[in-house]
């Protein structure tokens, strides 16, 4: 009996905890209390609480205990739940945590909860409620459409047809058909044609083709990729335990490569990318957008004022050399983006992986050793005939090695990106340029303390 | 019956023509013979030469006599005709021509030559057949489908599905079916999904609605993100006269754009893109798609080293000028690849045209001046604490002019690049800052010899 007191008063907690204000302290409460309370006294607090807290309660539980509670309620009691995880505040609660708050606070829903949930809702209305999903923004949970006419395996193609026929007008795509087993479990796919093509009496089961498929909670940009490289009209989107919850199709791929491509292209110029078009964006937008990046990279730049600080005294000695500073960092910055910019595509469209790190470099060494070689023999004769063969020295040599250093470093740096789990795209041209600037100065400077006897 | 006297020789000179080695100049022959020949005597030609002078003179007539003609043969010469016209021989004569002469020289194919042309062909003969309809290789004409499932306007729903279940395993599409009036100019298009929701009797005149559709000569880039903007899942092809000749489906669309962003991006950057990718490319192919550019750069940044030195006593009074000129140079190719980033994909998703030049300038003159405000207002503080209150000045005031400078200029670009004609990618940014560090050193040496006082 003292289990059954400890629990009582659990249950009692649980119940007080539900009805003071919800915010994020009084959540990770709950989602202890709901550890300690038995299933059949859950699904009682579910019933009895107000609408705004049951949903709370309801969305708390792990997926396997949402089932059965929700099996548990009567039917009538079952469709109120799924209005009631519709409301706006159930959304509002949800989306104000963190994000990894909510996937540690919430599992997901059974699938046949999510299809119920979402069944008949207006693009906003679902945009509000994939929240409630516990999708974050980035995930692809996010863009699919939850309604989503799937065929069973033991159906016929003429009793297919049928109800293909029967809800003509409701799903986003009915050209690609995703088929469920027991569980909604996703067994594969059937194309509407291939289901013109077959005799009336021919097995959904029998015709089923294995289909590339996404979970929900793939980021959108990834799962986009997916479905572009495969040249996919459709994609069923599953849950973890791969059941059936949604379908992504192009229109959504289509918005989400739009916006991807926007922010890459802004950041690889370093700018914020717009939100508005570009002439209807108010001047103070566009130098906002614009602003945080000038001021890093100046501020990054100052490190070149202070290279060429330390080299002050050289410059003095033979003022020519500042002559050459703008062409040599300019080359640096030049070989540096054509590496970072070949290196960061082959990344996007997985011809390389963080893996081929040591090709990488390898490859680059050598390209950037030949392009050295070509520039510098030019420079060393161009230069050497106007200002003398020592200068022509200085600058041959500074150019052979400016290329290595930034091929090798431009090829780098998307990888590392990629790596340390950031977009290839924020070590952008930029920043690649600043630090070839600088590292391209000491080298100068080396070489002509060198060649030159400075001191 | 001297006409008819001109006639005889024109047309025994063109078979002469004919039968000669079939080059360049010989078409020219023959296009201009073919206008003296009357058209009977014109069908007599090509049903009595052997099949490749009869694919060539069929190829040359323009779209109305070779209709003429076609219907003329005797239906069993007609195969044979659309035959010879598959030979790799016609493909490659025609191919070996320039594309400005090849549009002169060639018309359009009739619509059903066209299509009984291209029917049954796989990919690979296609491609070659596509060359004979003379679409030079950027026109979208190559990349669609000629198999194409039509249906007529008078059908009833349930004739349009008998069909569709008939026809079902050849064309690429299904789900699109483009609508042809007589002489199969199109009407619209109807949905595979439509056609099943309607009432077997229903007319495909009624459900027909209004399809975005193109050319076949329409560049394949504009052809092709006209359709992705229009969220389409197929687009009809048409010919001059809105007769139907094939369709374009989403996976060659994915081809043509996926094509275009490595030239996009590869370019803005300053390197050719690769053929291939990037770990099976060999070293000297990839220096080969880099040199070019780095060697035109590396001319144009001669450039700063000419500026320099006119300035070169200026840096010799006061050294401590020159640590500074990375600092400026960069910053002003920052300022203006941001705005030349910006301004391209807005020209490239359409929100800016040519005719908006004047309030590009305007605008970025404007974001030029805030953002050189705030870092000449940062550099004027820094420069001016550590190196004095005539170099902070100096420096403050090249920011800012160069910042107005870069921003406009980095604008402009890649509008007269449009303007010219010419890739807004091809003024990429590499170009810009090169452009920016001549123009930013010619600023900061005339401001530092004014605020200075130098001479």
């Amino acid at each position: 009996m003292t289990d059954m007191t400890v629990d009582d008063s659990a249950a009692d907690r649980l119940e007080s905890a539900l009805t003071g204000r919800i915010d994020r302290s009084a959540m990770d409460t709950i989602a202890d209390l709901v550890q300690q309370v038995p299933l059949p006294e859950l699904t009682r607090l579910v019933h009895t609480s107000t609408p705004l807290q049951s949903a709370v309660l309801f969305r708390i539980l792990d997926k396997d205990d949402a089932l059965a509670v929700f099996e548990n309620l009567p039917p009538g009691y079952q469709a109120e739940l799924i209005q009631s995880l519709r409301e706006p505040e159930i959304a509002h609660i949800v989306e104000g945590l963190d994000p990894d708050d909510r996937a540690e606070l919430f599992g997901e829903l059974p699938a046949n909860v999510v299809r119920r949930l979402m069944s008949g809702l207006d693009a906003e209305e679902r945009e509000m409620t994939t929240a409630v999903l516990g999708y974050p923004k980035s995930a692809i949970g996010r863009y699919m459409s939850p309604e989503v006419l799937s065929l069973h395996e033991d159906w016929t193609a003429a009793e297919a047809m049928e109800v293909v026929r029967a809800r003509i007008d409701g799903p986003e795509t009915v050209y690609l058909l995703p088929v469920v087993g027991s569980g909604r479990v996703l067994l594969g796919v059937v194309s509407l044609r291939n289901l013109i093509a077959v005799e009336d009496s021919a097995l959904v089961g029998d015709m089923v083709r294995e289909s590339i498929s996404t979970q929900a909670l793939t980021d959108r940009e990834v799962a986009s990729r997916e479905f572009l490289s495969h040249r996919l009209i459709a994609m069923p989107v599953v849950d973890k335990e791969d059941r059936l919850v949604g379908i992504l199709t192009m229109d959504d791929v289509l918005d989400i490569v739009d916006e991807e491509d926007a922010e890459d292209i802004a950041r690889s110029s370093g700018s914020e990318p717009l939100d508005r078009s570009y002439l209807s964006s108010t001047i103070l937008r566009l130098v906002k957008s614009r602003i945080v990046w000038l001021l890093v990279l100046a501020v990054s730049a100052i490190l070149t004022v202070q290279v060429l600080e330390v080299y002050e005294d050289r410059l003095d000695q033979v003022v020519i050399l500042a002559l050459f500073i703008p062409l040599l960092t300019g080359t640096g910055g030049n070989t540096g983006n054509q590496a970072a910019t070949t290196v960061t595509r082959a990344l996007a469209v997985g011809e390389v992986r963080i893996r081929d790190l040591g090709k990488v470099i390898w490859r680059e060494l050598r390209v950037g050793a030949l392009l050295g070689a070509v520039l510098g023999s030019l420079g060393f004769l161009v230069a050497g005939l106007v200002y003398g063969w020592a200068i022509g020295l200085v600058i041959g040599l500074t150019l052979l090695s400016v290329c290595i250093m930034a091929a090798t470093v431009g090829g780098l740096m998307p990888i590392i990106a990629k790596r340390v789990g950031a977009d290839p795209a924020v070590f952008s041209n930029p920043f690649i340029s600043t630090f070839c600037d600088a590292t391209g100065l000491i080298l100068y400077f080396s070489i002509a303390t060198a060649v030159l006897g400075l001191s």
